[in-house]
């Protein structure tokens, strides 16, 4: 993972070519021999990028998507395009997308739904050959924003560590300069762009911070963007050496049985700083870290499981394990921010920005940033409370259960999703009132029960 | 160091009491049978903590200092101060200072001189048995504030992981509690305070901070001091784990012969990420991490300094020692953002935020934002140029010395000031244009030579 530094605030854009040639060639000379093609909206940052590729003799060809979201815009973005191929005298692939409809199916944002279907796209022009390396414009002011945006939703070293430079066949060479910069030599050299209207539009996270926050935050220092530069080299670079240093502990931890991971509790009882450790020894498998530390104190039997992985305390080890679907018999489910569907142990679809309401037995709507991740499925236990949907006083579950009337059978049944300590729902019956959509709810998202006999499809 | 997780958002303030008590239990026990020492400066922070300290049935002292910079206000807040410690029946230690004075001698800031004394005084009451710990009121919007400080000036790990919870007999309690939180519970339980008026300023870079950008950040999730408090506390376990790695990597590098420190090059080439490992492994002799990767390229003899030590290239090693003043041969000298007088190679003064006007052949007054540390110090080189003040264009720094009719024993013993590759200052001579103090500048920085024959103390 490369970041690269800012260059000097004083900087003449007509040496911003000069300035772009010579990032290539310190560090991807490669692509002056290769057919590049370029990630082009038809914004400033994109026709910048193909302009200076250009510019700089280098072969190119414009790969644009069309998301069908601005109506009549989307269609003269295309055209823009195409039209800038011809000029440059550069290949011009297009694709369109649905894409709110595949936002729908998949129960994702739009932004999410665009992203992931660029990416696609993009994946399958280089596997044909249509290019050897994807050009993308992101530059300096790009990486803050997203620093920024990890900051609020919290974030580990590598969400705070930019952008990388290099990410397999997709290079950003533009990194280093500012949209201020890139914007001052476009003008200079008189290039037309498409306005993105959505960009000024501060409804969006990112619009919010790039129009108010990042403002406020460059007025801070004269060399804001390149101090900062250098900050995320530095975390990214820490970065590295903590990946390294767990590596070496990996190897002394674990061991190995054909699908079984074993590892001595003694020896995760004494890493030091033992969060960190387990949160990078245990990654791969999604468990939450407090979970893992609760399993070094628990008794011998006890088990959690993740989407994918059952650990079980055994004596003095934990063991890992691929999930077997049917014969998992843990008693700790977790739901990590990014799954959109459950199978086991009950069928859950998750749908976020939805605010359909549904029966109440089905499925619930809640409010999504009052959610700690990952959510846990159990079952109930002894004491267990919560505040049912429309009380303010806390309820005993079992109090709950016997005012409802459910059956013994079912009771023991039922499934508990939990935030942290917090019960958020009690499966099939009553949302907590802790977690619904008020007035001031930004995010909302869906859970609804999914079961085959439901399902119509 | 340690990081706490700030609270649940929404915390009743009348479980203040309770949380604080659980916090103290749970990481501070020692401090329930100790005399503590508060910082207190008579505002809401150091007011609600030694109230909490108080209804807690732990043992206190207040400690004041009185800067006498705000005229009566301070010896209001003084007052206020004596009186609260009538109330609480807890003795009151308070120290006056000169703080403009000292400021003005130690050509410091305002602010850090009032750190500066502040911390020597609380210093000194401990050495005297009046506490066994002292306590100041950091609390999470401090550590934000301190983060987004650090983030504009360009820092690694260590300045955005927080303020630590524990420093020796430093202890700051409060750190998982927000500005909101201390604030909700000050009025609920109707204590009166003293506000401090230049808080409300934002002429200053912290107030700017916390009235602007603080309130903006928090608006971006609903839970982000908490996300936030995660954050630091996993970039300070990574610093941890950095630490610890570059411990072994400093174990295997470097051999020691007397006072000198020999450490070979080629292991030094290998290090990856080289620029952080350099970085830290070479961190206490003060030396730039781009200055000692050109010495790895170096020849044979090539010799750098910082302020305390001198580093010599020796065939296939890196020799360090301590600089023995008058035999040093070095060419170059860095100077960091930190000091304030250098005796070598050439006595110079450095004050911020002094702008009289001197003259130029004594002394220059400069657009401090515009400098990257460390400066360097070192002889002219062919092809050296600058940009003479006044003048817009770049001019040989040999036809410069020619022009002037420099005689050239003179010009040899000419000491350049650089920043970067840029000559800021040639000495005795001339300014360079591009760091002269404009109509923008925020922070100035004087730098004068100071002659043993010119000063007369």
């Amino acid at each position: 993972m490369e970041v690269f530094l800012a260059l000097e605030k004083n900087f003449y854009f007509s040496r911003m070519l000069a300035s772009f040639e010579e990032h290539i060639d310190k560090h991807f000379p490669f692509l002056r021999q290769a057919r590049l093609l370029i990630a082009i909206s038809g914004g400033i940052d994109s026709v910048v990028l193909a302009r200076l590729c250009d510019q700089s003799g280098m072969k190119i060809a414009l790969a644009h998507c069309n998301f069908h979201l601005r109506g009549a815009d989307s269609d003269d973005d295309e055209e823009f395009v195409r039209k800038l191929g011809t000029i440059l005298n550069a290949p011009v692939y297009t694709q369109h997308f649905d894409t709110r409809k595949y936002a729908a199916e998949k129960g994702m944002s739009i932004q999410l739904a665009a992203r992931e279907l660029r990416y696609a796209w993009f994946g399958r022009l280089l596997g044909e050959g249509k290019g050897a390396y994807l050009l993308t414009a992101h530059h300096a002011d790009d990486s803050l924003e997203t620093f920024l945006i990890n900051l609020s939703r919290g974030t580990g070293i590598e969400g705070l560590s930019g952008i990388p430079a290099v990410n397999g066949k997709i290079i950003r060479p533009l990194l280093p300069f500012s949209r201020e910069t890139l914007k001052g030599y476009l003008l200079e050299q008189q290039w037309t762009w498409r306005e993105d209207v959505s960009n000024s539009d501060t409804k969006y996270l990112r619009n919010k911070i790039r129009h108010q926050m990042v403002p406020e935050l460059k007025s801070l220092s004269p060399d804001f963007l390149k101090q900062f530069g250098r900050t995320q080299q530095h975390l990214a670079e820490c970065g590295l050496i903590v990946e390294n240093y767990i590596e070496g502990l990996r190897k002394d931890l674990f061991r190995q049985e054909g699908d079984r991971r074993i590892v001595a509790v003694d020896k995760l009882e004494q890493l030091h700083p033992q969060e960190t450790c387990l949160y990078y020894l245990f990654r791969e498998f999604s468990f939450p870290v407090a979970e893992i530390q609760k399993l070094l104190r628990a008794m011998s039997g006890k088990k959690i499981t993740s989407e994918k992985f059952i650990m079980v305390r055994d004596r003095e080890h934990l063991l890992i394990e691929p999930i077997a679907q049917e014969e998992t018999g843990a008693s700790y489910f977790f739901i990590t921010d990014d799954i959109r569907e459950i199978g086991y142990p009950v069928r859950l679809l998750f749908s976020e920005g939805d605010n359909d309401v549904i029966n109440p037995g089905n499925g619930v709507t809640i409010d999504k940033d009052k959610l700690n991740y990952p959510l846990k499925l159990r079952k109930w236990e002894k004491g267990d409370y919560f505040y049912p949907l429309g009380m303010t006083n806390r309820k005993k579950l079992s109090k709950f259960f016997k005012d409802e009337k459910v059956p013994v059978l079912d009771k023991n049944n039922t499934w508990l999703l939990c935030s942290g300590d917090a019960i958020v729902w009690v499966i099939g019956y009553r949302l907590d009132n802790r977690f619904k959509v008020t007035a001031e709810t930004v995010n909302t998202l869906k859970i609804s029960i999914h079961s085959e006999a439901k399902n119509e499809n």
